[in-house]
């Protein structure tokens, strides 16, 4: 067998470099039928205002709280936020156990910490109908800026007697298949007095690369593909969007700053811009490829709101957009038996999906049908 | 604030010691109203055969091979198989690139492997309108020996040039909420020429752990939850299952041998008769929970097909059960925006879960209305 290895059909691994794990490839199986689930089609809702909607202006909660009537940007505690501010602190290390065999056991098994936080909503825009990809430039980078504000001002925190918050996750649901329960477009900020183990994850192998080889593991990443090419999908002066090599998700991107900006903190006027630019055409793309309002849970990665030194300096601006459709609006990946108990698995190489984003053109979908 | 801390009202942290990692707990949050998207009721199939299903005996299969007429159990190699076993090798280390700056990063950034393997489907019954809790213990039997039959079996591949398969994959993905394109009673086997990812993760950590305390992990965690009660669903005189401290999924169990079996291989009939009982007790209990066709994702881990001596003393065998259901048949927990790019997040406690299912009696609730 002197056959050539076929990155676009033979079955391999490869790896991930910012969370130190593999993936599996299985590109010839794209193939096979499929006789399983389907999503049900979700057409974007027509009113720009609807009076059941929990989050367009002026409205009442579920948890009582009415909105203001805000005319660009919202933000508010959820009413249902998965971490609090007041509660005693836990750490099971501190437990005091009596010497026997239990007891000892108890301590190394069952190791627990009490974590506080908050949670916010933020509300894209008071229009119920839209979405990021339909949202012009000008709404684009206030949301950009209501990200940094919230950034800034929870930096602040820990004074008073405050919590002092470590990390601020910024994440968007977007669609029922991503467990979104309110199309109102918007998005989540929890912040926990802990750094979130998948952060911490990505921030230790930064700083073993930046340990091991003097540079940034996302800025050589990013000299590479857009040296390369062929995964990647958008580019402007401030941003790049790849189909990372290593990509889990069918059409999964990482969006990467192509200077050192550690946070939301460092961006400026020309970064908002160039932000709510390559957010737009990605989202234009996303919708236009399977013809639908794309599903996807998105966020931020970035420097911790306060840590050490070397913490900040090996952080760097991503984001990572993890959506779950495969082969068109209604048949989605299902990343489960082999996937939660094996390894993560996909269907299509990167160079695959990246191939189908980059033919996309730039108009959103809608307009033609308009 | 003289509070003391309440794990069934304050958002915590748990360590899971098997894959290293953390999952935040938000016990409060089961409170919040859902208006999400909402599984539809999948009613189980009412006859035992059906013509259109490529699973049922003597049907044609989608790639044209015929079913046999088969009674028990019955296994084939899958038509769309995610690992093939005829392709060349690749290692990208093994790449010669030139001394550029550009294939440095290469080097360092692009990292892959070829992988051989093979995939079975296995089918539980020929009866199209069956599922686990609802076949008898022995036919339950018959399933328990044929995985073992399948593991024992390809231990003796690697010969006349045949692949060398590292790691047997056994799961189950049952109901569509799972991926699971097909009702009829069914697991599937990959098996791959390295060990999967999660599956050495897991590895890695009960070797370190017995190196550190001369005992077993899972053992030494069998002895402390069968003292602590708490979190035990069931238990008979081979295996346990708990819903495990760290559980991520709402009602996620995990099943442990008693003793040291390390793999199927070591299974004797008191084993097998063993696990068909409890398997059988745990899908009931699951059934009942929400009066439905329990969907999950399940899997065993066990000892490398090949491996060290040590490889095979730190393997025990278990069990993990994935349910996504969250508060009913139709309400799942989606694992998302935060679970995807902070930390895996659960709205239950563990032992609130295990109240539950212990609470569930024996009796499937399909005999109560028959
Ligand atoms: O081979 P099947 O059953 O069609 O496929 C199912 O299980 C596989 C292994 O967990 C997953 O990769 C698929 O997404 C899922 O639909
Ligand atoms: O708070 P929401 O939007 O209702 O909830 C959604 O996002 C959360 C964070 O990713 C998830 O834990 C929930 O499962 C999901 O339904």
């Amino acid at each position: 067998m002197t056959q050539r290895f076929n990155f676009s059909d033979h079955s391999h691994r490869r790896y991930n470099p910012l969370t130190d794990s593999w993936i599996l490839c299985s590109p010839h199986r794209a193939k096979r039928p499929w006789q399983g689930a389907q999503e049900s089609e979700k057409k974007g809702d027509s009113v720009s205002y609807d009076p059941n909607c929990y989050l367009c202006p002026g409205n009442l909660r579920a948890a009582g709280s009415r909105n203001l009537n805000y005319t660009q940007t919202f933000v508010f505690q959820n009413d249902y936020a998965a971490v609090k501010i007041d509660q005693p602190d836990y750490r099971s290390e501190e437990e005091t156990i009596e010497g026997t065999e239990i007891g000892l056991l108890k301590k190394r098994l069952f190791k627990a910490r009490g974590v506080r936080g908050n949670c916010f909503v933020i509300c894209f825009s008071p229009k119920h109908n839209v979405t990021l990809p339909l949202m012009n430039l000008t709404e684009l980078e206030t949301v950009v800026q209501t990200w940094k504000d919230l950034y800034l001002k929870l930096q602040g925190n820990g004074k008073n007697g405050t919590v002092k918050y470590r990390y601020l996750q910024l994440f968007e649901n977007k669609g029922a298949a991503m467990g979104c329960s309110n199309p109102h477009p918007h998005c989540q900020a929890w912040c926990l007095d802990t750094l979130p183990s998948l952060v911490e994850r990505e921030l230790t192998n930064m700083t073993n690369y930046r340990r091991k080889y003097g540079s940034h593991l996302l800025d050589d990443y990013v000299k590479l593909e857009l040296n390369e090419k062929e995964r990647v999908v958008l580019d402007n002066d401030s941003f790049t969007v790849v189909v990372p090599y290593w990509a889990l998700w069918p059409f999964e991107v990482l969006l990467i700053s192509k200077e050192h900006l550690h946070s939301l903190e460092d961006f400026n006027e020309k970064h908002k811009a160039d932000l709510a630019s390559i957010l737009k055409k990605l989202t234009i793309k996303y919708d236009n490829l399977f013809n639908c309002s794309f599903p996807y849970s998105m966020g931020i990665h970035q420097a911790p709101l306060y840590g050490t030194t070397e913490e900040r300096a090996n952080s760097w601006f991503h984001m990572h957009f993890y959506p779950p459709l495969l082969r068109s609006a209604y048949i989605k990946k299902f990343c489960v038996g082999f996937e939660l108990l094996g390894e993560p698995q996909r269907d299509l190489t990167s160079e695959q999906a990246a191939a189908r984003l980059q033919a996309l053109d730039g108009e959103h979908h809608y307009s033609e049908s308009a």
